[in-house]
């Protein structure tokens, strides 16, 4: 591949999020002076808990930010293996925890140790997008498994079966709740999709980064079914912390040191400050559920306003803070129908291109992340705007 | 690759640090009540400038902490590109930096943007060992030059044109001030390198980390040279925000849009605090010259101490902040003897290992970044240990 004469590497060539584009779209609108409605953003509306805040604003008076131990300083993972005692019921050694720059870090750091290039790892369609980035920049084959209402959005048994017909899989990659369709496994059926990849010796990589987020049904960590699993989770979501990019995973006893020696390389550590405000966060549990309230009142207004609208096609929201939109009976095509929304109503939400390659045109995803009135506000400008369109 | 039965890449199998035993081994030292003088750590030994923390805690109590583009905030950008004006006398547009989550992630994109799996890519031996452990985890063939007093522990043309005889050559990473060595190349050598990797269509990576901390000769940056070249710098060292995890790139134009594609999956962006912070650090010069000033003063002292007590056979130290020391004089392995040091004198350095495999068994790293009193009381436990040994 070669840009300019100079050669650029193949595996550079991986999509574009479509969700940037309408970010700066949104920006240059509102440079103008439009008010723009966020639901396009996978972040919360609120700031960190005061306590992770003053925790971070202290060690910014007391110490030297530096490096620390690759894995995480020890408080950190000693407080997370306190929670998931708490949480789940689970007795895992602080040393399983590998404390990872976001979510996104321990995604990479799994995928470099578990998997050699041309591995096929199977996912989801729809599914979040940086997973086939990564999944692409490091030569591995993503195995992409439409899902739909059958089988509830999720994998079974049966479709790994049926992708392993096609080539030997190495990987497995969940997300549930899921990305961006907010529907969530029951812990039965997720145990049976770690029990059957445990039989076939396939790696389950367990994205629980919206395990806190649960509307309708119960959580359950892939750990509870093995420790064979990989576990990757993060602050950004339930705990409010996005922009300080800070997550964990937590890893079978034969990939720790691959994983420390990689992560040595690649990330010397995770950011101090982000530590420090991380260990404090998993103390502010009424503040978060108070967000995760807010977030439930969100969800309620929506569900009820939307399918009046005409969005009556929307995917059960068992978690997240996502719905799912059809769009068919607006558009053909999501990806103009959101640019045309952005303009029209003012609102910005995510064309579903980005989730899924070939369905994705359509369906859009809204997060309901955002205030209270903003969520309102949006319900009455879709309103007007479809009403005049 | 296997370990316990389940599976591991074999690109996973980079090498740990040494310098990560010897800062464990310390650690517990401590915990046992000694006192341990750290020169093993690659880190200034003072915190980030006030102005820089209070940026940080104004944004704290101010602002949502949240992505922001993966390129980084555009007043960080902006503020870079006047640096550059200041500092170089050279005009380089905002949107050629990409912000990384320190060094570490830039090298890592700059890795995976510019070559495939199988490219050879020349590096000089010693050289930092997170070098030989991202080229390896992506797949990538380290070609190590050795490089001794003959070059002044510099590549060079030749050595370049040695190294494609056997094969072609697709990057070529230049280091200086150097890590280990504290060599640093002058600007026409550095030229020199520059143009010959232009002409064979090479790409040229020139990590600049340590510029700003130089003591002997003028600094030069790659960029003045070629536009074509990626470099590589970090607020870590001379700006005293390791913890901190930021750093930028600066990048020929056919490669920002695969890097930005590839930042987006890998990173998301940057840590937004740390971004916040870093924009103060570059008006923070005095306070930044006063802390290189200690430096210089810790390398006068040692550079007159000791070859005293015998290390007479020391890199000449133009930049960064570790001396080099050939330590055959004292042990023919100098893992055992940094090890002994560290038990008998309290003093923690970094053994050659980790810097060249092949002949760092003859030396060991030390960093008189931390304290002035500590460097003292450093030269005073060597000379009583090396007395009595």
């Amino acid at each position: 591949m070669s840009e300019n004469g100079r050669s650029i590497s193949r595996r550079s060539d991986v999509a574009p999020f479509l969700a940037m584009e309408v970010l700066i779209e949104a920006a240059r609108l509102e440079d103008q002076g439009r008010q723009i409605i966020h639901m396009e953003v996978g972040q919360p509306g609120v700031q960190a808990p005061e306590a992770a805040r003053n925790a971070a604003k202290h060690a910014l008076d007391t110490k030297l930010i530096g490096y620390t131990e690759t894995a995480g300083v020890i408080p950190l993972r000693e407080r997370l293996s306190r929670y998931y005692l708490d949480t789940y019921g689970l007795e895992v050694d602080k040393d399983r925890f590998v404390v990872t720059t976001g979510s996104s870090a321990a995604f990479n750091l799994a995928f470099l140790a578990a998997f050699d290039p041309g591995d096929r790892i199977v996912l989801t369609s729809p599914g979040y997008p940086a997973y086939r980035g990564i999944i692409k920049a490091l030569g591995l084959v993503p195995v992409e498994i439409e899902v739909g209402p059958e089988t509830r959005w999720s994998l079974t048994p049966d479709l790994i079966a049926e992708a392993q017909r096609e080539g030997p899989v190495k990987g497995v990659l969940v997300a549930s709740p899921a990305n961006p369709t907010g529907t969530m496994m029951t812990p039965q059926a997720l145990a049976e999709l770690v029990s059957y990849c445990d039989d076939e010796d396939i790696w389950f990589i367990s994205d629980e980064i919206y395990h806190g987020l649960i509307y309708e049904g119960r959580q359950e960590t892939a750990l509870a079914t093995s420790d064979k699993v990989i576990v990757i989770n993060s602050f950004s979501k339930y705990f409010c912390m996005t922009g300080w990019r800070i997550g964990w995973m937590i890893l079978p006893e034969c990939l720790l040191k691959p994983i420390h020696r990689i992560a040595q390389s690649l990330y010397i550590s995770p950011p101090e400050l982000s530590q420090i405000a991380a260990t404090a966060v998993l103390d502010c549990g009424d503040e978060l559920e108070e967000v995760k309230a807010g977030y439930a009142r969100n969800r309620a207004l929506l569900l009820e306003g939307l399918p009046k609208l005409g969005f009556d096609r929307l995917l059960p929201v068992d978690g997240a803070f996502y719905i799912y939109a059809d769009t068919r009976d607006f558009s053909s095509d999501s990806l103009q129908f959101t640019r045309e929304m952005l303009h029209g109503a003012g609102v910005a939400a995510t064309p579903g291109a980005d989730f899924d390659l070939v369905h994705g045109g359509n369906f859009m995803r809204l997060s309901f992340a955002g205030a209270h009135d903003d969520m309102k506000q949006a319900l009455v400008n879709l309103s007007d705007w479809l009403g005049n369109r």
